[in-house]
């Protein structure tokens, strides 16, 4: 999808633009955190998405599954080779590598996954998380440099979320000062790992520590898989791709066998454990530093799903108003489908699902930081309210953008369909967000386990830590039209769902059930009270931030953005009405006006939808779509993208000859 | 995914397979209609299933576009001959072209769509409907021979749902007694048909007809499009496949552009409207006979939608069966997923949704039939009934049924993903539905707006029809612990819901507002009034259905399937617990139990689960799973499908010599 390929912007765009009522610049300075913000990221967008070398000959779902994975290979190395360029000059920064790896400009270029995103962002991460200073030493060099391209080989074909269960075996032999690596089963064969399949000649492996006759739980290792000059399988090394996925079909995701492969004890990653030379294990005083790794992705993961959904949200919007259908009324023209109220309350509440994301992924990532600081000076205290907190925004953040991107897809009509909407792209890409790193319904119970705990703390009347003080705090308030209401509502209900499932759960081990079990049966609404714990923390951060941001923007962005806020708070309310209606005093007139007030942000937004999105700032080449472009040249380039098929490239495909003209002219 | 292809059955399955309480086979019979049916059913599928040229010989996900349509070509026309050998032995009857065509057979074949099945299913079925007698005559026997295959040309690239927007102009030339069909703007191509693009040399053209000077609105148009013996388009055809797409990437979706295109005036479907040979327009005395072939299709998808969805299920719970996950008791192995209880909330309430689907279609294609004899007759009345009530069921049951298979594949953790499970396919054919024949958003307002007749109907006092009696009648009953308490609390609902947007919308003409403003500023009412409408028919329609099939079924297949419609009932309440608890007396007490009740129930299911998706009698072929194969062999059947990846066929990719081996060898 070339930017600008169109000299003339559609004219509905156009008239969108012109009632805009604030400045768009200003509030996309705000998101990138300042002018200078700004230029930089449209500076480091230039490096990357104006080179030629990096886009795809022919868009890849024509390709066969062969050639997609050459032409990613290809990609990837001239990506990687730009990121070098950047390091040299000091320029490529982490938050640089996420952003071009996993972020907008990566998913722009690889379009469906990086064969050798995890080389970054889980094998070198590990290697120095997990590994001694001699072992950083050794490996981190070659890694950086790409001597060497990795993976990290955790899950397997029988287990992922659950990742006590792994298979694999690591057993030390004192004799050779060797581990041998085995996968003992066919569910042992890891299974998954991004850039396995064919692209990496190193992993670190999981597996199962057995040394002097006692298994000592999971720990990692590097293997070398392929040997660096031919690439070939090592031998005891079975290793291939999985196959075709719903999504990230150019991740190269891969299997792992290994028959009895012997690695150099020195490669156990040894900065917490370690296996001395006669096969001692020597425990380290804290099992829950690599804990970190885990939870950093998770906290990425609320971010990139916000990316994602702006992405969606942008073209479905302005697609919206390109598209123009039905006549409601005979003597007047077809409206822009944006026109329709049940368009804008599809699509509104999405722009404001960015926001309200992106709140809870900085709030996250700042308590992430902060956290990983206290951690390595041994203070773990914040540590179970962060998981907490990091599931549940996981679980709900990759939900509920998968769902909205799909909203938008749907919203786009037939042409969401296609592929050059990139609609459908993008919501493979983020409902693997829902498995990956922890299956969401995992997590979620995870969160309610923190909930658990906390309310056995509330009822024994100790102090409650700061995202669950409301448990105590909470109370039934009085409707009135402002997101106050809400929040303390959804508060006030998060409490009582809590209460019930701890009360329903008691009652279960009462009447002797083992807690196990009444674990088990009480976790419909031990899930749904962890959700709605979560949507109350989404709805207060948000609220929270804008509080500061108001005073810093004009008047004129200021209202736009509490609309948002305010829209936004609505409909999580609207997710929740079973339930603030069976807690809380809330009436049917209560209802009502929420109802209305709903009905009068969508008018008051819809002047601005259009300029909400332009504020992204988000390029052509990002979106991607024939649908989404800046200047809303929808049905040419809808035709532009057909013509790359290269089913168009003959009159007649070869099949014709081969199967269709014998069959038609044959006779019965 | 061969059937049978493993020896013995997975243990967990064959444990499951005792615990049955019911008799598979008696429930089987049932679902077919009988035992001959059943036996007719798999004899057709023997046919069909067990012949090795209708496979794709490498899985189409791996073959590039092109390759993957030659394939598809292949095989449809293999298909084709053998429905043809179906025909000359008197067996093909409209059934069984669903079934072969749309139904499970063709997918089970065709993977991802066929590009012959407009041919069949609109091209053949609208010369019929709305030929004159010698049309069919001259068109009817080539196409049945199959010496020419037609397909559907309605939509365009500007136009979808709102079919009197579309553009392509046929206008009558008198002197030489021919229409010109012409594409006068770019939006007015045609975009989408199936079949287009490359296969089908006719198509039945939708186009304004133009005479003596003056508009008359669409009609249909037989247009040469390729030349019969090469297969080149013809002079002034523009034509070529419109690209991938989310799925259906076999169907061979075209365009087509008209340069003043002529044909004989002859080729004007004209059993009703007619142009004669002066050009004089001559109308029908009743427009509404063209309904028929759309409310069809409408009525076909709601089955469609059950027979995906049903499918899926039986993937997940095959699948839950033999995945074993965490370890929640230290002492005891991983148990089963099936065993949580959020996972057996996320599966079994999808069975009971196929039964109650499948009971909704039924009842529409009985009234189907009945309305179409009637408009035979000339007589309209149950037509708007018919036509609410199949809008409302194709937009419930479409929408539920995708969100029902992204449920069943999310069950399925990371191996959901895999395309070797078959739910991403199974999902892109289902979410299509959402859009196509009538976008869901536009048909809830369809039924929308008579719904508010009817409630106009009930406050002037008249007699309302069946479906919309219960306006009248509903009442605020206290809660009890059955389904009819559910039924009559659903009605109660969708009647104040329908009564509050009536409210709302005309409070809003009485303000001043036009119709057409209040009806779309009241819309987003409407659109949840017709849903609420939909849900309480569907769980009621579910309710008669059963009251009739209890009678003659044996007393342990009686109590599963009660427990099953139960089930639905309540999680369809729960799905309106926001509307229940605004609009009633319910309480959170009822609420309470209802919860529990449905806990029960998941508890009291929990082993027949597999009893109940095996009695579906859907074979491997059909399933085409890794996850749900009878057998369980889940790991193996993974494996299997992944060494049919080309990439696999060589242990190192030619692009590490092109590519990755410069990349990781170079100096920085």
């Amino acid at each position: 999808m070339e930017s600008n390929a169109k000299e003339t912007v559609n004219s509905d765009l156009l008239k969108e633009r012109q009632r805009c009522t604030f400045d768009t610049l200003e509030l996309t300075h705000l998101l990138d955190g300042g002018p200078e913000k700004t230029a930089e990221r449209r500076e480091r967008e230039i490096f990357f998405l104006d080179d030629p070398e990096l886009k795809f000959k022919t868009p890849p779902e024509y390709l066969s599954h062969q050639d997609k994975y050459g032409e990613a290979i290809r990609l990837s190395c001239v990506l990687f080779r730009k990121i070098q360029e950047l390091q040299k000059e000091g320029k490529a920064g982490i938050a640089n590598y996420r952003e071009i790896l996993g972020g907008q400009i990566g998913s722009a270029i690889m379009k469906d996954g990086n064969p050798l995103t995890l080389h970054y962002v889980m094998f070198i991460p590990t290697v120095m998380g997990q590994g001694t200073y001699e072992q950083q030493a050794e490996w981190i060099q070659k890694a950086w440099n790409c001597d060497i391209v990795g993976t990290y080989a955790q899950t397997e074909l029988g287990h992922g979320t659950f990742i006590r269960g792994l298979e694999t075996t690591a057993t030390y032999d004192p004799k050779t000062e060797e581990f041998v690596i085995h996968s003992p089963t066919l569910t042992s064969y890891k299974w998954w790992p991004g850039g396995l399949g064919h692209t990496a000649n190193y992993a670190v492996v999981v597996a199962q520590l057995n040394t002097l006759g006692k298994c000592y739980g999971i720990h990692s290792f590097i293997v070398q898989l392929r040997d660096e000059e031919t690439h070939k399988p090592l031998p005891g090394i079975k290793i291939g791709e999985i196959g075709c996925k719903l999504g990230m079909n150019t991740t190269n995701n891969g299997y792992l066998g290994f028959d009895n492969v012997r690695i150099p004890r020195k490669q156990m990653l040894m900065k917490n454990n370690k296996v001395l030379k006669d096969g001692t294990y020597v425990e380290s005083p804290s099992s829950k530093l690599t804990y970190g790794t885990m939870m950093f992705v998770r906290v990425v993961i609320v971010q990139d799903a916000a990316d994602y959904l702006k992405k969606a949200v942008i073209i479905a919007i302005r697609y919206s108003c390109v598209r123009r259908q039905s006549q409601p009324k005979p003597d007047e023209p077809e409206p822009q489908i944006l026109d329709y109220i049940t368009q804008q309350y599809k699509l509104f509440p999405l722009i404001s699902t960015y926001y309200a994301f992106r709140y809870s992924a900085t709030w996250l990532w700042d308590m992430y930081n902060n956290v990983s600081s206290e951690l390595e000076a041994g203070m773990l205290d914040q540590l179970p309210e962060l998981h907490a907190l990091a599931c549940c925004l996981k679980a709900i953040s990759s939900t509920d953008a998968a769902l909205g991107i799909e909203m938008c897809r749907l919203a786009c009509g037939g042409h969401g369909y296609m592929m050059s909407s990139n609609l459908p792209t993008t919501y493979g890409l983020v409902t693997a967000m829902c498995t990956y790193e922890g299956e969401n319904t995992v997590l979620l119970l995870q969160t309610a386990r923190f909930l658990m705990k906390a309310w056995q703390i509330k009822v024994d009347g100790q102090k409650l830590t700061p995202t669950v003080e409301y448990l105590q705090s909470a109370r039934d308030t009085v409707y009135q039209r402002n997101v106050h209401w809400i929040i303390s509502t959804l508060q006030y209900v998060a409490a009582r769902k809590i209460e019930l499932a701890w009360q329903h759960m008691n009652e279960r081990i009462q009447k002797g059930i083992s807690s196990e079990d009444a674990w088990n049966q009480t976790s419909i609404e031990l899930t749904a009270a962890a959700e709605a714990h979560g949507r109350a923390f989404i709805v207060s951060m948000y609220c929270t931030t804008m509080e500061d941001i108001k005073k810093t923007v004009s008047k004129p962005l200021r209202l736009v953005l509490i609309q948002l806020l305010d829209l936004y708070g609505i409909t999580t309310a609207f997710k929740c009405l079973g339930d603030i209606l069976r807690f809380t005093k809330a009436t049917g007139a209560d209802i009502e006006d929420l109802q209305l007030w709903l009905e009068e942000l969508l008018t008051l937004l819809r002047p601005n939808a259009v300029g909400l999105v332009d504020s992204f700032d988000v390029r052509d080449e990002v979106l991607s779509s024939a649908l989404g472009a800046y200047d809303g040249n929808v049905y040419e380039r809808l035709f532009e993208e057909a013509s790359k098929s290269p089913l168009n490239s003959e009159p007649v495909h070869k099949s014709f000859d081969r199967y269709l003209k014998p069959f038609l002219k044959s006779q019965l």
